[in-house]
């Protein structure tokens, strides 16, 4: 079984030495294998090795997903197709409108602190869950893609709808807390920059997302904004009605047990 | 040198474990010592402790500490008292509105995700700044209270005046980012309790503050709402710009690009 991989970051690095890793007729020669495995898009040769390719994987940013399909559409309309983006109703609606037949959206919910193919690990999928959103592809694509993503070692979560739950679900668990940790360390930064010395664990924590690679961002959030803009409004709410109640102790407890009690669950 | 510490946490039993530890006359017994060493105000018996001390540090919530100060200022008037609040304005007002002639306010940068004295650790303070607000104490006293601090690990923080600069700092690196972690774990828990399952580490990494307790952060806040609030309310207007131009690929770019170098500075 074939798989072209386009996109040359973690998640396509990733993908290609965990295969590679799996694949028991070639573990001496692992890391050549992983190498030889990736296409990049960008350097102008993909057409050949998507042509020979059982299964092709998107593995780039949401707006390269979008833009290769668009490009490539003639090529990838008779192979099976799935993505790593990390929102699916764009792509997916994108992947039907360009015609092709076996589309299986794809997420693994798997990512590092630094991105780029020099952090690519084999064990990064492993005990991850990676949703796929089959929306109409034929049985046997989705189960081919089923066994791709359970041989790296992750948890395939079909799901039943056109990607608006996964995005919905994205948009409170990831998107949400993405932004936050950016404004919020933009303006601690922008209020303490010359003090930045003093702050402990907990700054850090809770702005260690900050780091994210502002360009894969963009597309994320124009691709879901529906879904994650009211959640910024209500934040934005919460934020003011703590401010102006800072000295009501009992409000502050109650907000502050409220997300206690959630946090336990996480 | 007898250190009477009032005060029953984490950061009491860490203060008296690390002070145990530094003695070398004693460290056969280092443990029953530490043990020894602490003096809890809620079980009726700290007068005499008090009274035989050198310095007395009262290691408790900010509410808890100007309890104790406004109790006991008869008692404390004639010794040196520091405290570990994690306010300085209010605790510094309280012990000068008591006449305590040698308090030297006092904060340790430190703690843990679990407060309690089961969490007490001999090294909580190394390498860690601690703030000292003397205010007009007598040199000796800040000599003192900078010795013990030095004695634990710590690094002492002389601040200049009467803490309004320590409280304005903490406001941005410290009290900002507490309240945005509760918040935010409390609206995604809103949002989507019955996915939860479903956050990476980006989610966990966030929130994690909002595993406090609530009871220390009643009046933290309410002893700095003048500070925070602000701040509060400028991250709430960043949240609501953000929210309304999801789809402007430049100001996402550009927040999340500031943000990125500040936290490069952390």
């Amino acid at each position: 079984m074939s798989i072209a991989i386009v996109g040359p970051g973690l998640i396509g690095h990733s993908l290609a030495l965990a295969l590679a890793r799996s694949d028991s007729n070639a573990r001496a020669d692992a890391a050549r294998q992983a190498a030889e495995a990736v296409v990049e898009i960008d350097r102008g040769d993909p057409v050949e090795r998507i042509r020979g390719a059982r299964i092709v994987v998107l593995a780039a940013p949401v707006d390269a997903i979008l833009r290769i399909i668009d490009e490539h559409c003639e090529l990838l309309r008779d192979v099976i197709v799935t993505d790593t983006g990390s929102t699916k109703r764009a792509i997916v609606a994108a992947a039907h409108a360009a015609g092709l037949r076996a589309f299986v959206g794809g997420h693994p919910m798997a990512g590092a602190e630094r991105g780029g193919r020099e952090n690519a690990r084999a064990d990064l999928f492993e005990q991850r869950p990676w949703f796929l959103v089959p929306h109409g592809a034929p049985p046997d694509a989705v189960a081919e893609v089923s066994a791709m993503v359970a041989r790296v070692g992750a948890r395939p979560v079909i799901c039943s709808d056109e990607g608006a739950e996964h995005d919905r679900v994205m948009a409170a668990v990831s998107h949400l807390p993405q932004v936050v940790a950016s404004a919020l360390m933009a303006i601690v930064g922008d209020a303490a920059a010359a003090d930045l010395q003093w702050a402990g664990a907990g700054l850090r924590d809770t702005t260690r997302l900050a780091l994210s690679a502002p360009d894969i961002w963009e597309s994320i959030l124009a691709t879901n904004a529906d879904a994650a803009r009211p959640l910024l409004h209500t934040l934005a709410d919460e934020l003011r009605r703590v401010a102006d109640g800072l000295d009501d102790g009992a409000a502050v407890r109650a907000l502050f047990e409220k997300a206690g009690r959630y946090r336990a669950l996480l």
